[in-house]
C-alpha cells in the first residue's frame, strides 16, 4: 500500500502502488487526461511536491511533454510516474484539473402539455366488508383504474393500506403502481431532465405538477478520467465488463449526487422523484445505461437500440424513488444520439414551415436540416480542434481561456473566461482568430501567413502572438501556428461539408436556409459574423441565427413532461433521413472544397 | 451456544439456546407441531437420548401429555424443552417425524391447445452493414415482432448477437424478451406447475413444446414445523416480517428442491425452465409469493389480490431461468383459493352441462356446484378432523394409519397405509368406522353408543377399540370416543350445511346434482357408500362420482400450457357465486340439522 495526498483539493488516499493518475481515478480526484492515459497528450501534468518512499523514473513520454525547469521542479506526467512505495503528495496544478465550465443556461423554452408518464393521485378507498370483500389490489383497480404492480408493493399493500385507514396517495409510472403513501401527499411529484454530455452533465429538476424547472445544476463528466474523447472511453469500456461498470458508476454517481443536491435545495424528498428523462449521444448514452459500446466504434457503428428506452432506476443505479424509472429519448444512429433529438424537439423544427438548420458543434458535430416536411440530419466527423485540443494553446472554454478576439494593426484586443490571466484559445476564440487574421490579410484562405506582422515570430516555425509572455499566467506568449490554423480549418471543412452535402441530399440550397439554431454551450459565445467569415455557417442574415443554449436538457425536460412529447420524437426518428457521410461518394471532394475560408 | 444432534436424521447444530422445537425450525429438521409450538396438541414428542449441560425442567404441558413410563424413558416435547446450554442429542420418533405421505396422482387430464406465455424462436439475423445500420435490439424487432426487455438482456446483446453471428435462439414470456442463447435451442422450453397445499407440495415439469408432462414430484410442506393449520401459520408470519420472509423461504426452497430433482433425473437445464404456475389456497399463496396474510385470517376475510398475477421468479427466490417468471390462477376469496379455480378448469364444470360439484374436503373444504349456466362456490368451515386433529388417534393418511375399517360382528377388519402395523386412524378410516359403527347399530344418529359390544372398554368413558393393544405400534389400544365421533359428525355437518346451503343458493336441488368430483389426495381413498351413509357427500348414483386426484396441479398445469385457460378462468371467477357462509343467516340451523347421521 502506498499513501497518496492530492492537493490543493486536500485528498489524502490509501492504495495499491499504481500510477499517479490511476491512484487519482479510483479514488475519484479528477485529473485531465486528453489521451486516456497513453503518455501522448501532455495534459496531465502534476507536481511532486514531496515523497518518502520510491517513484518511478522520468519516462520518455515524459521527456517529450516536460522542458528541463519543470523537471527539476517536480514535475510529471500522471499517467506516467508510479507510485511504488511510501507515501506522495501531488499538487494538481490549474491547467491539469477539470473545473466547470460556463454552462449556456437554456434560451429557448417550448411549452408543452402537462402529461408525464408520472400520475400521482389522492383517493379516499371504500373499506372491505363481509358484504363487499373485494380484495385490496382489485380494490384499488376499482377506484383507481387498472395497474400493474410489483411483488413487494403488493406484498407491503394490505397493511399499509388499514394503517392509512383506506387514504392513500398512488403513484403511477406509465399505468404501474410504483408508490403508495399514506395520506394526501399527491401534490409532491418531481422528475430530472439530464444531458449526459461528453464533458459536462446538466440536471434540471421539474415539478411534474405544475411544469416548472425548481432547480438546474451541473457538473464535469467525470468519465474524462478515463478518456476526453469518445473514442477512448468506448477502447477502456471495451477491455472489460469491469471497465464498462465503471464508466457507467462515475457518470451515474455524478448524476445521483447532482440530483440529491437539487432535491436538498429546494426541499424535495428522493423519494417523490419518480422519472430521470437522459438524452446523450449514442456512446454517452450505452455507457450510462452500462450497454456494450464496443460496436459503435466500429464500421458499421451501430448502436444497441434505437428507439426510447425506460428501465427501473434501480437498474442503473440512480437514487430516485426505489421504483423509479429512467427513460432516454430515442438515438438516431451511432453518431446521431438522443441530444440530436432533443434539439429537434426544443427548437421544433420538424413542426416548423420555414426551412431550419440545428447545428450542435462538437468532436462529432450534429447537423439537422429541414421542416415539417423533410427532415435530415448527419453527424461531420469535426474532431476535438474547436474544443482545443491538437492546438499548440488550445483549452476547453474554461477560466483564463481567451474566448473572442479582435485585431487593430498591432494590436490583439481579446477577452478571457472570468477575466483571468490568459492560460490559451478555447473553440470561440480560435474562430474568431482566424477570421480576424484573415481579415486583415495577416492569412491567406489557405491559413498560411502571406504578410510580415510585428506580432509574427519565428520559433522554428512561424507563430502570430496572440498573448504577450507578460500577460499570460505561464509567462510565456500564447501563439498560433500554421498547423494550429490548418487544424481548424479542417475541422471546419468537415462541418461544412456535412451541411452542404445534407442540404443537397435534400434538395435544399443552402442560402435558402431560414433559420440556424446554434445548439449547445459552444454557441452561445460564437461571433456569428466571424463565423459565417471563415465558411463555419452558411451566409445567411444574423438575425437568423439563434443561441439555443442547452438545447438537449431542454428537449429531455419536454419528453419528462409529456408522453406524446416522446411518441413524436419516434416518430420524427422514423422518418429521418439519416445521411452517414463515411459512404457518401463525394464527400472527400466536398471536404477538401470546404477547407479554405 | 448450544449444540444439538438430531437422529435419525443425524444432523448436528450449533445455535442460541432454545426451545427443541424452534432450533429444529432453525436448521430444517422438521419436527411434528400441530399447534404451532403452544404446548396445546402433544404431538411434538421427542426423547432426548443423551444430555451434557442444561435443559429446562418438565412443564404443565408436558405433564398433560406424557405418562410417567414416557418422561422416564426422557419423552419430552419438543416446544416445551429448552436446550438451556452443552450438548445434547434428540431423537425424534416416527409418531413426530414429517414423513411423505400418499399422493393420489392426476386422474384426469385436459388437453389443451398449446398457447403458453413463453414462446422461443431460432432465428437468423441479417447481419447490420454501413446501408443498413439498424441497431441490433431494432434489427431483432423486425426479425421477430415488437418485444420489451430488461436492461442486462439488452446491455449484453451486441457481444452476443455478433458471437453467436447473428444465429440465435430469442426466449419471450408474453412479449418480453427474457433470454437470448447462441444457435438453436429452440426446443427446450419448458415450465413447471406447482401446487402449493398446506401440508404437501406438488410440481410437474412440463415440456412447453410437446404440452407432455416429463416428469412429477412432491414433497411435505415445510411451513407444518411452523403450525400444522393454516391460522396457527398466519398467526405466525403477522408476528414480524421475517416470519414472514421464513415461511416464504422454506416453502419456495422446498420448490426449488423439487425442481432442481426434477429437471436432474429428466435431463433439462434449469436455464430452460421459463415460467412456474402456482396454486394453492389464498394462504398458501400469499405466503408463497411474501404478501402479508393478516387479513385473510380476521373478518371481512379480505385477501389482497383476486386476479391472477406474474411476478419475475427472481422476486420470491425460485431458481429457473434467471428472468423467468411466476405466475398464479387468480383466487376466489379468502377462504377459496387458486386450488378451486384450478379444480375448475380441469373438471371443466363450468363448460359441461350437466350440473356437477367438485369437493375438495380438508381443514376448510372448497365446494364448487354449477354448469355452464351457473357456478357457485363456497368454502365450509370443516376443521380438521378428517386430517386426524382433535381425534384421540387421529393422525394424517402417512405410513401406519388405519385408512379403512369394516366390522362383521365382534371382528374390526382394517387395513393400513404401507401395511405397517397400525399407529392411528386417518380420514377415510374415520369415515368408514362411523358408518361401520352406524350399520351395525353400535351408535346411533348422533354418534352415541347404543348397544353392547365386546368391542367397547369403559375408560372413564366409553370407547370402542378399533384395534388392539397387541396389533398396534405402541402396543396400546386404538379407540375412539363419542367426543371422537362428535367432532367428526361436527366436520361433517359443516360440509353438508355448505353443499346444501350453496344448492340452495343456486336453485338446485342436492340430488339433482348429476356428477361429484372428488378432489385431493383425501378423495381417492374415501369409501363412497360410506360417505353417502355418513351424509358427506349427497346421496346420488356411485358411478357418478368420480375420483379426481390431484385436480389443482392439473389445473395449473392448463393455465401454464395456456394463457387462454388464465383468461378463461379470470372470466369464471369473474362470474362465480361467491357464498360467505358465515354470513348466511340459515347457515347454523342448517348445520345443526346437518350433524346427525
Amino acid at each position: 500500500m502506498v499513501s497518496v495526498t492530492f492537493e490543493p483539493v486536500g485528498k489524502k488516499v490509501e492504495d495499491e502502488p499504481d500510477t499517479i493518475l490511476e491512484i487519482a481515478r479510483r479514488n475519484g480526484v479528477l485529473i485531465r487526461s486528453d489521451c486516456g492515459g497513453k503518455g501522448v497528450c501532455g495534459k496531465c501534468k502534476v507536481v511532486v511536491v514531496d515523497y518518502r518512499g520510491s517513484l518511478s523514473d522520468i519516462t520518455d513520454h515524459e521527456r517529450k511533454h516536460l522542458i528541463e525547469e519543470e523537471i527539476s521542479k517536480g514535475y510529471r506526467l500522471a499517467c506516467q510516474a508510479r507510485v511504488e512505495e511510501g507515501r506522495a503528495t501531488i499538487f494538481i496544478p490549474p491547467e491539469s484539473r477539470l473545473e466547470r465550465r460556463k454552462v449556456a443556461g437554456l434560451t429557448i423554452e417550448k411549452e408543452v402539455e402537462l402529461n408525464p408518464a408520472v400520475r400521482k393521485v389522492y383517493a379516499e378507498i371504500q373499506p372491505p366488508s363481509i358484504e363487499d370483500q373485494l380484495p385490496d389490489y382489485d380494490r384499488l383497480t376499482r377506484a383507481l383504474g387498472d395497474f400493474s404492480l410489483d411483488l413487494e408493493t403488493l406484498s407491503e399493500m394490505p397493511k399499509l393500506l388499514r394503517e392509512a385507514e383506506w387514504r392513500v396517495t398512488a403513484t403511477f409510472w406509465n399505468g404501474r403502481l410504483i408508490d403508495l403513501e399514506k395520506g394526501d401527499v399527491s401534490d409532491r411529484c418531481y422528475g430530472v431532465a439530464v444531458d449526459v454530455g461528453s464533458s459536462k452533465i446538466i440536471c434540471h429538476l421539474v415539478d411534474l405538477k405544475s411544469g416548472e424547472t425548481i432547480a438546474t445544476g451541473y457538473s464535469d463528466n467525470p468519465q474524462v478520467a478515463y478518456g476526453e474523447d469518445i473514442v477512448s472511453r468506448i477502447t477502456y469500456a471495451s477491455k472489460s465488463a469491469e471497465n464498462r461498470k465503471r464508466l457507467q458508476t462515475v457518470v451515474v454517481e455524478t448524476v445521483n449526487q447532482i440530483i440529491a443536491e437539487l432535491c436538498n435545495e429546494s426541499g424535495v424528498d428522493l423519494r417523490h422523484v419518480y422519472e430521470v428523462m437522459i438524452v446523450g449521444n449514442s456512446v454517452m448514452h450505452h455507457l450510462f445505461f452500462g450497454i456494450e459500446p464496443r460496436f459503435i466504434g466500429v464500421s458499421p457503428f451501430t448502436p444497441a437500440v434505437r428507439r426510447g428506452v425506460s428501465f427501473p432506476a434501480e437498474d442503473v443505479g440512480l437514487r430516485i424513488n426505489r421504483k423509479g424509472y429512467v427513460s432516454s429519448l430515442p438515438l438516431v444512429a451511432g453518431f446521431v444520439g438522443a441530444d440530436a433529438v432533443a434539439n429537434i424537439a426544443i427548437t421544433g423544427i420538424h413542426k416548423a414551415e420555414e426551412i431550419s438548420m440545428v447545428i450542435d458543434i462538437g468532436t462529432n458535430t450534429e447537423i439537422v436540416i429541414g421542416n415539417r416536411e423533410k427532415l435530415g440530419v448527419c453527424s461531420a466527423p469535426s474532431g476535438p480542434a474547436f474544443e482545443g485540443a491538437h492546438i499548440t494553446f488550445g483549452m476547453k472554454a474554461i477560466s483564463g481561456a481567451i474566448d473572442s478576439v479582435r485585431i487593430e494593426r498591432d494590436e490583439v484586443i481579446y477577452t478571457t473566461i472570468d477575466n483571468a490571466k490568459a492560460k490559451g484559445l478555447c473553440g470561440t476564440g480560435l474562430i474568431d482568430l482566424i477570421a480576424e487574421l484573415y481579415r486583415n490579410g495577416i492569412i491567406n484562405r489557405n491559413g498560411k501567413f502571406v504578410k510580415d506582422h510585428s506580432r509574427i515570430i519565428v520559433d522554428g516555425v512561424p507563430k502570430f502572438v496572440v498573448a504577450k509572455a507578460e500577460e499570460t499566467e505561464f509567462g510565456k506568449p500564447i501563439t498560433v501556428s500554421e498547423k494550429d490554423i490548418n487544424e481548424l480549418l479542417m475541422a471546419k471543412g468537415a462541418i461544412k461539408s456535412g451541411w452542404m452535402i445534407l442540404s443537397e441530399r435534400l434538395g435544399i440550397e443552402p442560402d435558402k436556409i431560414e433559420r440556424i439554431y446554434l445548439a449547445g454551450s459552444f454557441g452561445r459565445h460564437i461571433n456569428v459574423e466571424n463565423a459565417k467569415v471563415i465558411g463555419l455557417l452558411p451566409d445567411i442574415p444574423s438575425e437568423k441565427i439563434t443561441f439555443a443554449g442547452d438545447t438537449a436538457v431542454g428537449g429531455a425536460k419536454m419528453a419528462l413532461k409529456s408522453v406524446r412529447v416522446r411518441d413524436e420524437m419516434e416518430d420524427v426518428v422514423s422518418r429521418l433521413n439519416y445521411v452517414e457521410l463515411s459512404v457518401e461518394k463525394n464527400f472527400y471532394s466536398v471536404f477538401v472544397r470546404a477547407i479554405p475560408i
